[in-house]
C-alpha cells in the first residue's frame, strides 16, 4: 500500500515532524508544512528541525512547504498537528484548495472553550462533507523526542469505520511504533484532553511536597471522575482505561516535561495563576480546559470533584493545601468508575 | 465506635506498623505483634521502629507483643502483614488462641504458588468458620513511610459484605488516610498481586534506557492482560481502573523503591536472574507471581504476552531487548480490554 505513497503534514512543531519521521520510515513520502519559513527552509536545506527536535536528522522523504496549496499536490489524506485554536482556521484553508476529497487524520489534544466541541466535531463542520472521507484521531502515550528517537512507543487510531482506523494504523506502524485501532472517537478524544486538567492537580500535589501515595490517588481518582463525564458524553468508559485514558495520564502526570504538570507544581508550591502562565510563557492548555469542563460537568450535573477543586485553586483563589484536605476529608465513598 | 476499642495488629514490618499508625491516630489501642523480639522492645521502650520506619514516634496506644496469646486478649478484630508465605502458619496458630470470632483484615499481597489461592481463600482454607465472621482486604497506593509521616492517602476496604467494608473503613479513616468501600475482594487482591509482574517489565523497559513512551505502553497493556485474566477469575473488571488496580500499579511502577522495579531494571541492564536476586537479598514477589501466572494462564487459556515476555526473560535466559522487541512486532490490534 505505501509504495509511492504520498500525504501532508499540516504543522511542522514537535509532533509533526516526529510522526512525518515515522512515515517516512515507512517509504511514504511527506510534505511537510509550517508557517514558519525558516523552519521549513531548515527542513528543505539542512535536513533537521533543531527548534522542536535538536539531534534528529530528517530523510529526504521529508519536504518542506511553506505554500499550502503545494503541499496539498496529489495528496489525499492530511495529517493535523495544529494547536487546537487554530484547527477551523486551517481547515477552512484546505477546504478551499482541495478539489477531491480527503481522509483526515488529528493528533490535537483540547476541547473548544465556550462550545465544548471535539477536534473531529470542529474539522466536520468547517468541511463539506463531500471533501471529506473520514475523520481518524491518532493519541496515546508519546513524547515526540522519544518517536524520533525510535524509542518503542504506542498509539491509538480511532474513526467511526474500523477499516479506516485499520488504514491509518498501516500507514503508522513499523518496529518501534505501534497502532491500536479503537472505534471509540468520543473517547480517544475525551482522554487526551482531559487528562491535562489531572496533570494539573498532579504537579500540584507535587508542589505541595506530597508524596507517590497522594500522587496516584488523584490520578486513580482523576481517571474516574473523567470516565464519568465521559460517559455522560458518549464514549465507552472501557477507552479510558487504554492507551489514550490512562497510558497518556502516566506519561503527563510523570514527566517533568508537561507544561501542565510544570503549571500545577508552581501553583502547589504558592504561586499565582499569573506567575505561572508568565514563568512558562506559553498557553497551558490544562488551564482552560479546567475552566470549560468545570462549567460542563455543572451543567451536565455530572461529579467531579477533583476538577472543581482544581478550578478553585486556579480561579478562586483557593490555596492549593486546602484544596487537596479538602479532597481527602470528603464522606467516606464506596468505589466505583460511574 | 471507636471509643476504648482495642485490635490486634499482626506484623510489625513497616506496613503493619505504619497501619498500627494510622489506628492509632483513631483512638484505636493496638496490640502489634512481631517475632522480633528486638522490635518489641523498641516499641515498648523507646516508641519507635527504626529498622522499618525510622524518624516516627510511635504513640503509646500501640503496644508491642512478642506472646501471639496475649496480643489477641480482648481483641475481635485482627489486622495481618504478615508476607504471603507465613500467611497459612499464622492463621492457624490465631485460630487455636481464639474463643470468639474475629473480622480478619488483611493487607498482604500474593497468590500462593502451585495452588494459585488468594490470601483470603488462605485464611478461610486455616481458620474454622465459627471463628471468623468475615475476611477483608485493606489495599491500595500506599507507600508504608508515607503513610507513616501522615501524607495524604488513599486505600479500599473490600468484604463480600459491603458493611464489613464500611466498618473497616470507619476503623481506618481520618484526615490523611481515605478508606473507599469495595465489594469486589477477587478483584481488589488479584490487582494487588498481579502487579507486580507489571513492575519488573517497567524496570526492566527503564533498564533497556527506553523512554517514558515505552514504559506507558507497558503498564496500559498490563493492566489489560491482568484485566483480562482476573475477569476469567471473576473479579469485575472495572476494579482494575480503580486504587487497587491501576493506582497500586502507578505506585509500585514509578517508584525506585519498588523491590519488583528494581529486579527488572537489573534485569534489564543484562544481569541474570540469579544476581539479580543476591544483590536485592530479599524475595521479589513478582518473580514467584510471574511463574505462576504464566502457568495459571496457559491453563486458562488467557493471552498475557506481558507476562509471557517477561516468563520468557526470567526463565529462559531470553534477552530483554529481544523480548520488548518482540512485543512493539506483533500483529497490529483492536485495542480492547476483554
Amino acid at each position: 500500500m505505501n509504495n509511492h505513497m504520498k500525504m501532508a503534514v499540516l504543522g511542522s512543531g514537535s509532533w509533526g515532524t516526529a510522526l512525518s519521521l515515522v512515515l517516512a520510515d515507512n517509504h511514504i513520502e511527506v510534505n511537510l508544512w509550517g508557517h514558519n519559513p525558516a523552519i521549513i527552509d531548515e527542513i528543505n536545506e539542512q535536513h533537521s528541525n533543531t527548534t522542536y527536535l535538536p539531534n534528529v536528522e530528517l530523510p529526504s522523504l521529508i519536504k518542506g512547504y511553506s505554500d499550502l496549496e503545494e503541499a496539498l499536490k496529489e495528496v489525499n489524506t492530511i495529517l493535523l498537528t495544529v494547536p487546537t485554536k487554530a484547527i477551523r482556521d486551517i481547515v477552512k484553508k484546505v477546504s478551499k484548495l482541495l478539489i477531491n476529497p480527503v481522509t483526515i487524520i488529528h493528533a490535537s489534544k483540547g476541547i473548544e472553550p465556550g462550545t465544548y466541541k471535539r477536534i473531529s466535531e470542529m474539522i466536520k463542520e468547517e468541511m463539506p462533507s463531500h471533501l471529506l472521507t473520514e475523520v481518524v484521531v491518532l493519541s496515546g502515550p508519546s513524547h515526540a523526542e522519544e518517536v524520533s528517537l525510535r524509542q518503542p512507543t504506542t498509539v491509538t487510531a480511532a474513526a467511526s469505520q474500523l477499516k479506516v482506523a485499520e488504514y491509518v494504523q498501516k500507514l503508522f506502524m513499523n518496529a518501534n511504533f505501534r497502532v491500536y485501532t479503537n472505534t471509540d472517537v468520543i473517547g480517544v478524544e475525551l482522554g487526551g484532553a482531559l487528562k491535562n486538567i489531572i496533570a494539573l492537580g498532579a504537579g500540584l500535589s507535587d508542589g505541595l511536597g506530597y508524596g507517590d501515595n497522594a500522587k496516584a490517588a488523584l490520578m486513580t481518582r482523576g481517571l474516574a471522575e473523567i470516565t464519568r463525564l465521559g460517559s455522560e458524553l458518549g464514549a465507552n468508559p472501557i477507552t479510558f482505561s487504554g492507551l489514550t485514558g490512562i497510558g497518556d495520564l502516566i506519561v503527563t502526570c510523570t514527566s517533568t516535561h508537561s507544561r501542565n504538570w510544570r503549571a500545577g507544581n508552581l501553583l502547589g508550591q504558592g504561586k499565582s495563576l499569573e506567575d505561572v502562565l508568565d514563568n512558562i510563557g506559553m498557553i497551558v492548555e490544562g488551564v482552560r480546559t479546567t475552566e470549560a469542563v468545570f462549567h460542563l460537568a455543572k451543567k451536565l450535573e455530572v461529579e467531579m470533584p477533583i476538577t472543581a477543586a482544581i478550578y478553585d485553586v486556579l480561579f478562586n483563589g483557593k490555596e492549593a493545601k486546602v484544596a487537596v484536605d479538602e479532597l481527602m476529608a470528603r464522606t467516606g465513598k464506596r468505589e466505583t468508575i460511574n
